[in-house]
């Protein structure tokens, strides 16, 4: 494995820090579901977090890794979804300041969320640059720092957390899935599998209309751009620079999910396990289904990433 | 205590006879809701159940006391909700038949959901002397019996089973919350909290368009007819003659909820928890936002009763 990666120590030294935010989360089954694959699927409920996401891993790890100094002047973020509650929420409790950019475009409900914990919003255009360069202003500004949403290997460290968490409470799996935006969360997964598990496999899915991932993935080279039109909104970001090569080396495979079956499944889960699911949980389910011969027998869990779902923008919901 | 009501034994009884087929469902606690109230309030989750709703306790518990020689000739019921999906399902454990009878322009997701238990659905005329009468030419011909969704002691005992699960895992609450529709829940309820609660109050909840059994309570002679207009569709019956001198004698309190707190509820408790509930759980909360100062500092249990929700009938989400 390359050195460069984040060691099985920091994996350990992460998994305890981070405690203090992070409440471990159930892992559920469900009759209806394991009927449909005939295989034995295990959900791990992030959505029952405090943020509703499994986002407070890594930003709670990142912020007990700064300096009092470094605290004391705030936690800066650009972000519209669940890593600006995540920011917001550790900042809340850490008793430092929150700073975070959103899009003027952003849903209320994602900004009522964020203000909810204290933190003051910045509003800019709805755009990349825009969103960038009004965070290295805010940066200037305040003298706080900035918390990525998955490019960092605090970030990594911390999201590795939640796969620690299903293997010590089932370490017979034969596949880990989790859904692949950012990387941060599957490259963190990739690496937990690696260190704790007993030989299972780790599995990314990513929406087909924003597979810059899989296509990175299966050329072996980073993809910096993506086209990405999907309404699973957590996973329209490229894969980011440490997270790529974590991916490439310790994932085994990626799966594609089409945006239809992405609204069906999303809509079957909630309707078979009473569970909210955001549309990206959905991603890993959609692209299983395509697969569903391979996975006859076979013992899966599943990383339901979490459940922030605005519930005025529903997609009809298809028969199913 | 009257006593023609169901004993101490009884309930104790049908709290092991059903384990066959229900599962202990967990109670939660959720900060959101916790701080919103100032109060420490527990969900009992029987959307967890295999058919999504607490209906199964009492439908087993009754299946279970029929003869080999009814059960063989199979279960008859007429219901387009949950308590059909529960005989259906008991039915199929069983090994025996079971008939639903339901209206024709009943929702095609329920008709499937019993059907998918191998119920024979006998559909009706929308009306509830073609239920009646379509129910009754159904067991002439079968020779099998019919299972009341509520008004019967078998079946409130059965649903007894759901408060004696809370009572063993926390005796220290100061109310323990059911909606109120037929009144099978509520009066099981009320039983339970009085054979093995430790002081605590029960309150019913109902819609205040479908309240017959607020008013029956308070005059204290059962209503016969309802004039139900409420998006609540487990709550729009009358409550069962078996059930009011029950609720009568040993409930304390019902409250009533106005129908857009209801659904402002709904998406409340979707939002705020995760969990799908069906509109008709929501009433207990909109019932306990009108009294929100009295409940300040108190431990409440809320019976959660389902979660089987027409995703294509949802009702526009309000601010909240």
């Amino acid at each position: 494995m390359d050195h460069s990666f984040p060691t099985r120590l920091q994996l350990e030294m992460a998994y305890e820090r981070i405690k203090r935010f992070v409440k471990p989360t159930p892992l559920l089954t469900n009759d209806r579901l394991n009927a449909f694959f005939g295989a034995e699927i295990w959900l791990k409920c992030e959505q029952f977090q405090p943020i509703g996401a499994f986002k407070l891993r890594g930003a709670s790890n990142f912020a007990l890794q700064m300096t009092d100094e470094e605290r004391a002047k705030g936690l800066v973020t650009h972000s519209s979804g669940n890593h600006a509650q995540a920011v917001a929420y550790v900042a809340h409790h850490l008793g430092c300041k929150a700073y975070i950019v959103m899009p003027e475009n952003s849903n209320k409900v994602k900004i009522e969320n964020a203000r909810r914990w204290g933190a003051e919003i910045i509003l800019c255009e709805p755009t990349v640059e825009s969103r960038h360069a009004t965070a290295d202003e805010v940066v200037e500004r305040t003298g706080g720092r900035l918390v990525p949403p998955y490019d960092h290997e605090w970030i990594i460290q911390g999201q590795a957390s939640c796969a620690m968490e299903i293997i010590r409470e089932k370490n017979d799996l034969d596949y880990l899935m989790a859904p692949l935006g950012g990387g941060g969360l599957l490259s963190g997964t990739a690496l937990a599998a690696k260190y704790f598990g007993s030989g299972m496999k780790t599995i990314g899915s990513e929406p087909a209309q924003a597979s810059d991932g899989y296509t990175g993935f299966k050329q072996g080279k980073r993809q910096k751009k993506v086209q990405a039109n999907t309404i699973a909104d957590g996973l329209r970001t490229t894969v980011g620079e440490a997270n790529f090569p974590i991916i490439k080396e310790l994932v085994d495979e990626i799966w594609l999910a089409d945006e239809e079956e992405i609204v069906k499944w999303m809509y079957r889960i909630w309707s078979w396990t009473k569970l909210i699911i955001e549309p990206s949980c959905a991603v890993p389910f959609a692209a299983m289904e395509s697969r569903k011969e391979e996975l006859k027998g076979k013992k899966i869990a599943v990383i339901i990433t979490g459940g922030n779902v605005d519930f005025n923008q529903l997609p009809e919901p298809p028969s199913f």
